[in-house]
């Protein structure tokens, strides 16, 4: 089959890529970055005819305004993807680092570096600008990428393509770098998923049906995430101005975010505070179902929560409250309801707290914070590929380590074993 | 199906139970080591009955000699077991730490803290000691198990799970933490590798077939590795008698473990020395194979290397040796053939060195030591559940650390998202 054929080629020249892209000094890696993004800058033309292009056949297609807006390549948006390859640039070097490392009573010395992971294959969704942030995070840690974007942004991501292609010859680093597959059959996701000899890891973003589709085919590993299905608890030792900001906060921030908050737990001896909270939410055009108990205590809210609201990711202004005993209940709420993305109690108990960050099971579980903050660039990782809620490999929002992994260094001076 | 019903309760009781054991102190997952060592030792006559049940059985269906070795239970292999679980219960306790904490210009603070991974699931043959040494080692880092042995240890396997349980139960966890399968039936292997609702990794321990259908098969994240084909390599710039040290050791020191060297590479510089260290390898007993390049050198070798030795494990006194032109086509051969389990360089250059250390892919890469060293224990983990070929979340030796992930602890006050 013909795009079996072309893909397996792709993943060979990625392969063949990839020791050198890992061999290759951080200032060559940077200098690839700096080339692309002269590229990026002399190419501007042709982007945005072939994005044009895609642009058109979009409205032909009718699809709709959002997804028209996110498809859009604009000289605005061009200055943006060029800051972020310096942005990239500037980072540390995530690879070649030695640590922990120490003298073994046997007398060898052990340690562990950090390494690049090898090939990754990215299959992505609409929006082009991923082709070149994603392309510049692979490349900064050492390893070879091979991106798979939306059909809708075929003419887009191909011009994209032979910009990194140029970059990338410049800085003297060979085209299987960075791939941009030019086949808008879904058979070349197939492809790309089922290669394990040449893919070490697939990064799927976007909607949970491609999520899902990749993870029942692959023969990859995937890092991905699922759903957000995030929770705010309102402990009963809750300060109850704390405990407002941070829940309207983690609602209305914005709503298409997997790090919003989707349900609030509330502890029982904190209900008195309700009222305001729904009336708050309600002037902010969330529309708010409760439990019974959460109904009693705010009769504003009108609609009931069913065992269904438990388990939706509203990515919507939908809120669903829940009333709690206390601690207990709402770890357990959260351990059977929860995406394992984020969830944050607010209590002035220490103990309580402490409890709750170490037993509660997600990516990232916090203290007197609103869930939004949960983002690669809020915790300082200068980037981020993705946020995982797997617990394997890499876990909660994903930068540039997480494209890395650890080998064993060792030491001696003519050290056998016994 | 019966089978597949009752894995999936097994699965379930896990899941239920990896909750207790996360959340148990470091004291008490102690302590539930303890109270097995005493349920061991006061179950002594019943365990040894089970064995000799499962010996005969053994003898009587033609077992070699090896595996009925491998199989038997003895009052010193008891007491090893015994000692094995004090040392796991002195280890530091692998969980709960938080790393890496640090302010955010937002003004939240950022870390990570370790935590259980949730459910293993142990696949494994022959040696019932596994079954007790593997669950305290996940048992330790605060996860629930599944232990799966093989058929021919059945009797010895389920009596060692009766002490298992006694020993949760004594320290107050429930059974659910550390479970026998009690199925000789390979459809429970299929059932256990196919629930990631309940199972989060699977480790299969043993040889390369059963670790290849666990893997084709497998829904749930594998830990394996597969063949360990180690190479050491000669530089035209070693030390001729460290060099001649560490092939023999690498290579003699044990025929069957997965870190003895299979292939040896030697720079054209130095085959000045490969006739002495032919004639020591052969009396030591082993079979020299060599390419055109080595016999030329050392006519004592009279046995060609084809290409299928430079891509076999041998696991037995052969080795290949091949003849490089220098560290780059080294490299280039252990690319193409290595299993990235690990490599050895030998030299004197410490910018080679420095090459070999950083572009090989190993788990493992070595100046100047034995591949033999590749070990959990030597490397100072204290315990090992297996070494990973794979690079993934745990490369190497696995030691508890493998059994362990991170997630984020953001902690504020009442901090909201801009």
């Amino acid at each position: 089959m013909n795009i079996k054929f072309a893909m397996t080629e792709m993943g060979r020249a990625a392969r063949d890529a990839e020791r050198m892209v890992a061999g290759a000094s951080v200032e060559q890696r940077n200098q690839a970055l700096i080339e692309i993004q002269r590229a990026l800058a002399s190419d501007r033309d042709r982007l945005l005819a072939a994005n044009a292009q895609d642009l058109e056949i979009g409205r032909q297609s009718d699809l709709d305004a959002a997804l028209l807006d996110r498809l859009a390549v604009t000289p605005a948006r061009l200055d943006v993807l060029e800051e972020g390859l310096s942005q990239v640039a500037a980072l540390p070097d995530p690879i070649g680092q030695i640590s922990d490392e120490r003298v073994m009573p046997s007398g060898i010395s052990v340690g562990t570096m950090r390494v690049p992971l090898g090939v990754i294959g990215l299959i992505y969704e609409s929006r082009p600008n991923v082709t070149i942030e994603a392309a510049s995070l692979c490349l900064k840690a050492g390893n070879a990428v091979i991106l798979r974007g939306g059909s809708e942004a075929i003419h887009s991501n191909t011009a994209l393509g032979e910009s990194l292609t140029s970059g990338l010859a410049a800085a003297g680093l060979p085209a299987g770098a960075a791939q941009v597959v030019p086949f808008v059959d879904r058979a070349a996701v197939s492809a790309l998923v089922t290669m394990p000899e040449f893919i070490d890891l697939v990064v799927p973003r976007g909607g949970k049906g491609l999520i899902e589709r990749v993870m029942a085919e692959s023969q990859v590993a995937v890092l991905k995430h699922l759903d957000g299905i995030c929770h705010v608890y309102i402990d009963s030792e809750a300060d109850t101005e704390k405990a407002h900001r941070i829940a309207v906060n983690a609602k209305t921030q914005r709503y298409g975010t997997c790090n919003t908050m989707e349900t609030l737990l509330i502890a029982k001896a904190q209900t008195g505070m309700l009222p305001a909270l729904v009336t708050a939410l309600q002037e902010e055009g969330v529309e708010v179902r409760g439990c019974d108990g959460a109904r009693d205590a705010a009769p504003a809210i009108v609609v009931d929560a069913t065992e269904a609201d438990w388990a939706t990711e509203y990515l919507a202004p939908v809120l669903s409250i829940r009333v709690v005993d206390g601690v207990d209940e709402a770890m357990a709420h959260i351990a059977q309801y929860s995406s394992n993305h984020t969830e944050s109690i607010v209590t002035e108990n220490k103990a309580t707290a402490a409890r709750f960050l170490r037993e509660v099971d997600s990516g990232s579980v916090m203290h007197n914070a609103s869930t939004r903050f949960a983002d690669g660039f809020e915790y300082g990782l200068g980037a981020e590929i993705g946020i995982s809620t797997g617990k394997l490999h890499a876990r909660g929002p994903v930068g540039l380590e997480g494209l890395t992994s650890r080998k064993y260094i060792v030491r001696g001076d003519g050290h056998i074993r016994q």
